[in-house]
């Protein structure tokens, strides 16, 4: 395929209080830019859809936010076109912020590391060798402190980071439990995400706790909770005594201001002695080129697969967060733009 | 006093599903118990009315429970009487389980520790070097990992556990505020507890989460929780990134079967990074040493006070509990048998 030779990019048209849907974004036609001093232009390959990104539209608080009128931010692959700084050549893959854009002219602290395509597909590096993967290591290679033969409980298993989670707990020793949406993804889990049983909360319906409790005999070690809500709700009653709650994201609740009410947590707290870490993996950046060695390390011995699905398209970016939180996704999104 | 030569108890009756009241017990006479072989006789000096003893009495789960027909478990300060065990000596003074009661017949797995009454009065030894200074230290100065020139918000501050955080606090060289009820109770965590502010959320009423703000202008860092419910709503907005919350009691919630409902806390603890810790103080049992010797150290520098409000008679036992959520007492409250 023949690179696109103008520049187009989806800018933010307004914050969204809820998930962002097409009508928050505007798709735009723009001067093919130029190398800026000092900086890098780049070719974007791919560029990532997150969950996170819903996050980072809202106008409540958060730990980042996107301004209207700007690019869309966003992790890419990029491949270096055009450079005014020695640390990149003209051919080099780049991981970076890139924005959902077809070209990224950029200053070098947008580029987080350089890409060895010979190791995987360009997708996998946006996802379990990206945002997804190293969320998955910090939340709970890191801060969970896994412990061999115990029980892990994970929502939105089949999801980008879920998917990662699923395999790295299998790979030390965990068994895993996953919460997901429809047989396909149960399958999936199971299947492809190292998840000794999966559970489908759709058919669980209120069944859900007990559906948990039968799946942990042994109760639950470590939850790591992606969705929040009457998800997580179904699962505090199986925590053990010390267990570790990761708060990764908070996926099935699409409004936090007010917050919406659900049972007081302060008791299970402090008899069942949790600990609940909230974390953004950005905090950990410090970490990251051990998380991506442990990462690539198992990947190449197996134990870590990456599915990807890629739209065709920048006009496909507008409609595609919404289209994550529909669950209608196999695999991790990314744009070809 | 010439000490009472009959054996007097208070029975648990009946388990609480709520606070514990005086139909809760039952004061009989027994006979004068004997020392048990291998055992310990004590006279029993001081016996502890504490918050936790609600949770002892929940049929619901919990970390620790009496039974209907036992002796009320409690902590006591009590001398040895008679020893059939090599450890102890007659006159010797202890801290253990000797329970609501006048004489204690234990197994030396009861007895906790000895006493040094030259330190400071007997009262302190339940309170300060007791469940309270331990459970302050083990949960803030151990588990919260405060650091000097932060905020430490705490609730029920002129309570037991309350007025040790604040002196450990302001020791430490953090800047404590307290929430407590009533006029008497903030000027005495201001005056004597180490308190820079001390709030009164009975007079604050709505306004206390303003409250909160104003008085803590650089947010808080450490939230020592001692209550849940609508005081710690207060809290929470006010709390910095990368608090921790440190859940000690949930005093002000009486019953969890079925939890009550409230603001969910995924999305704060998510995008704020907290760190949300249920602690046991019984856990912590190998840190017991460190602890007591550094309370003790504090003490002798004057940097630690214990109040205390001891009731007269083994009769005023089966309402103390009771009493103790009311918040009509000013101290720590124990029991002379």
């Amino acid at each position: 395929m023949t690179p696109p030779t103008a520049q187009r990019q989806v800018l933010v048209r307004a914050h969204a209080s809820g998930i962002p849907t097409p009508e928050n974004f505007e798709l735009v036609d723009a001067p093919m830019p130029v190398c800026p001093p000092g900086g890098v232009l780049l070719r974007v390959l791919l560029a990532a859809v997150d969950p996170a990104m819903r996050g980072w539209l809202n106008t409540a608080g958060n730990y980042m936010s996107v301004q209207p009128g700007s690019v869309m931010r966003a992790h890419g692959v990029g491949e270096v076109i055009a450079t005014d700084c020695p640390d990149w050549r003209v051919g080099e893959l780049v991981f970076g912020w890139l924005g959902w854009q077809r070209y990224a002219a950029v200053a070098p602290a947008e580029l987080l590391w350089r890409i060895e395509p010979g190791i995987a597909p360009l997708p996998a590096w946006l996802n379990i060798f990206g945002l997804n993967g190293l969320a998955a290591w910090v939340g709970f290679t890191h801060l969970a402190r896994p412990v061999a033969g115990r029980t892990a409980l994970v929502t939105t298993a089949a999801g980008g980071v879920g998917a990662a989670v699923g395999q790295l707990a299998a790979a030390a020793g965990l068994r895993a439990v996953g919460i997901t949406g429809g047989p396909e993804k149960v399958a999936l889990a199971t299947g492809e995400f190292g998840y000794a049983t999966a559970l489908d909360y759709r058919e669980a319906g209120e069944g859900l706790a007990a559906q948990v409790r039968a799946a942990c005999p042994e109760g639950i070690d470590v939850f790591f909770d992606n969705t929040a809500g009457q998800l997580a709700d179904a699962v505090f009653p199986s925590l053990n005594i010390g267990a570790r709650v990761i708060q990764c994201g908070t996926a099935s609740i699409a409004n936090w201001a007010p917050p919406p009410s659900g049972p007081r947590r302060e008791r299970e707290v402090l008899v069942k002695r949790l600990a609940w870490q909230g974390f953004v993996v950005f905090d950990h950046a410090a970490l990251f080129p051990t998380a991506l060695a442990e990462l690539q390390a198992l990947y190449k011995a197996g134990g870590l697969h990456s599915r990807d699905e890629v739209l065709e398209g920048l006009e496909a970016a507008p409609g595609a967060i919404q289209r994550l939180y529909s669950g209608a996704n196999l695999g991790r999104v990314t744009i070809r733009p």
